[in-house]
């Protein structure tokens, strides 16, 4: 319950993300409030103001905005035109309709970026097989096609290896607008966080690497071993970018370190996001605590690591039980902090992360990923 | 709400320190249920899981049992009979009753450590004026007294300078059960954490100094600036005493260091306490974690410091005015971890308290007595 001077902040979402919120709201003393789709989604099951609705539904959108002072996002599922309603009715919404459409749709935040000089991977939407075929034949196979809205977690996303996989993807996916998108030979994965606040303060977090497979997030090790020059060239990077959406609270940016060396923009999200877990115990102010700082519009916290290296490894299912049972095997792991979701297990399901901290980025990675192993089943 | 193999941990009391508990529950999924005394207490405003009750009736203490698997506390202020009877019922308390009596009962305590050999102000309980006044011409004055069961910062317990102000005070305590105590010449007070397990595994906190105003800890400095000797004496002595009460979670044990560099055991608390709250940015587990950990049974965390230096103020209430109204002015003081408790202010309350880590204590401590007080309005 808000009290005094207490602000409402609205999450719509009620995901890991939004849980890990709830508990950075806790010591700031603001009142979370969460748009849960169903009572026992991750945030739902734990924190004391849990409004249950369809983040597709106006109706629902509408009757939670007008219970919070602002309102901010766990995902960016939420359809544009809702969000413009939303803000037509007078709510403040935190990040913008405008910076979360670079978030939403791939061929804007492409086509904006390629304006900008921002270096992103040759793209171009695509309608018929011929397109991604003539894509194909001008930048080389394997392609890579994107769904333009709704990807995520590998999922949306298919790398073309030869042109008769093109053309069964568009028979199938014809409803789907896609994105044809040159393939990156990659070195490493890196991300890196931006806090913003509506003036334009901002901080920096780390460049981190990101290790994924079967397009999804794996582990990530802070700081990213890389040279002083690409790391300060991707934070420069997601700085500009930052400021070119507007970004309020967290945004995301994660880049492509190609063969050559290069940095190239992958994705964007405008909120807090998976590969800045570590910062929960690896930096002064955590992601959570710097979104809801921005969002409120208080000064930002010092995001700087506490140690060395921080390694998280997230918990991906391996069977349907429940990892709360294996706690006491996976807490004998030295120096670990284990997360749980509180979701229910099934096999691939993200169910948690782990972190460890030390002096050396492959110790910490190894016992998180031990612990995580552990919590997998 | 419980799932799978989510334990739920029943916390009596609805404080800030089940607030912090409630907080360092979520990523380990472990399902806190806390007893409230009025559902606008500072854990209660938080938490999923709340029930309101009295934590004097053995009828809503009963009826809150039922639901958890383990019991823990937030306070002492429990009816030691009243624990008696929850354990004949068949629940399980950590801390068992028969250690929470060492907090709860001073005068057990002190006869128990003083027959240990354990470092004790002498003290004698007293029951008349005369009794008072013959313990003064055997020790000096001034003469402390204490009620043997109930007080908390800085209530019930009296400096008596001179034999009349002995007079006085029985006179007008006449109900009460007084500990008469060797006052002590202090050249620091000093605290110090231990978490241990039901079979006895534990871990030993840092050694911080607390330095006191009234009877209220206003602020902690960890590591407490003492020779190594005495830092590992009072470690040493700490973990022996979580023995002898077979400490189950949390202990904390208050530590006068006289001008002659001996320590006296001066208080305990059988739960997280006041004097551990820089444990939570401070140290790599943190004592509301390691409680948890604790009485669930589960390995313990490491709770060496993540930096040279922590240091907490408190946040004393000067004024009847919100501190969430100052929240963006007392964030612009660099490097400081406010945690608020959701209270209504009213002066000389603890509102809530400022961590700062450092290289250097004095300025760790600069920078969280700053931003206390502006939030103390």
């Amino acid at each position: 319950m808000a009290h005094g001077g207490t602000a409402r902040v609205g999450m719509i979402g009620g995901g890991q993300l939004a849980r890990m919120t709830f508990q950075a709201a806790i010591p700031l003393d603001l009142s979370l409030q969460i748009l849960a789709a169903r009572p026992d989604d991750s945030a739902a099951r734990v924190a004391a103001t849990v409004s249950v609705g369809a983040p597709d539904s106006l109706e629902d959108l509408r009757a939670f905005a007008k219970g919070c002072d602002v309102v901010t996002f766990d995902h960016e599922l939420v359809e544009p035109a809702h969000l413009e309603a939303l803000v037509a009715d007078g709510h403040c919404l935190r990040p913008a309709p405008a910076s979360m459409r670079f978030a939403q749709d791939k061929h804007y935040q492409r086509a904006c970026f390629e304006a900008l000089g921002l270096p992103v991977p040759a793209s171009r939407v695509v309608s018929a097989a011929d397109d991604l075929l003539k894509f194909g034949e001008e930048h080389g196979w394997p392609v890579v096609a994107k769904v333009v809205r709704g990807g995520y977690d590998g999922r949306g996303v298919w790398i073309l290896e030869a042109p008769e996989e093109a053309a069964e993807l568009v028979g199938a996916a014809t409803k789907m607008e896609l994105l044809a998108e040159q393939w990156v030979r990659i070195r490493r994965e890196l991300a890196i966080l931006v806090a913003r606040r509506p003036g334009g303060e901002a901080v920096v977090y780390p460049v981190v690497e990101t290790v994924q497979r079967d397009g999804i997030c794996h582990e990530i090790v802070a700081p990213a071993p890389v040279e002083d020059a690409t790391a300060a060239a991707a934070a420069g990077l997601a700085r500009r970018i930052a400021d070119t959406v507007e970004a309020c609270g967290i945004l995301a940016v994660e880049f492509f370190l190609d063969e050559d060396g290069r940095l190239l923009v992958n994705e964007l999200a405008t909120r807090p996001h998976n590969s800045g877990h570590y910062s929960i115990e690896g930096c002064l102010t955590s992601q959570f605590q710097n979104h809801l700082r921005a969002v409120v519009d208080w000064p930002l916290g010092d995001p700087a690591l506490v140690a060395a290296a921080a390694a998280t490894a997230n918990v991906l299912a391996t069977t349907a039980g429940d990892p709360a049972m294996r706690m006491r095997e996976a807490l004998g792991v030295p120096g670990v902090h284990v997360h749980l979701y509180g979701k229910e297990a099934r096999p691939g399901r993200k169910l948690g992360h782990v972190t460890a901290l030390g002096d050396e980025p492959d110790d910490a990675l190894e016992r998180a990923k031990r612990a995580a192993a552990i919590l997998a089943g």
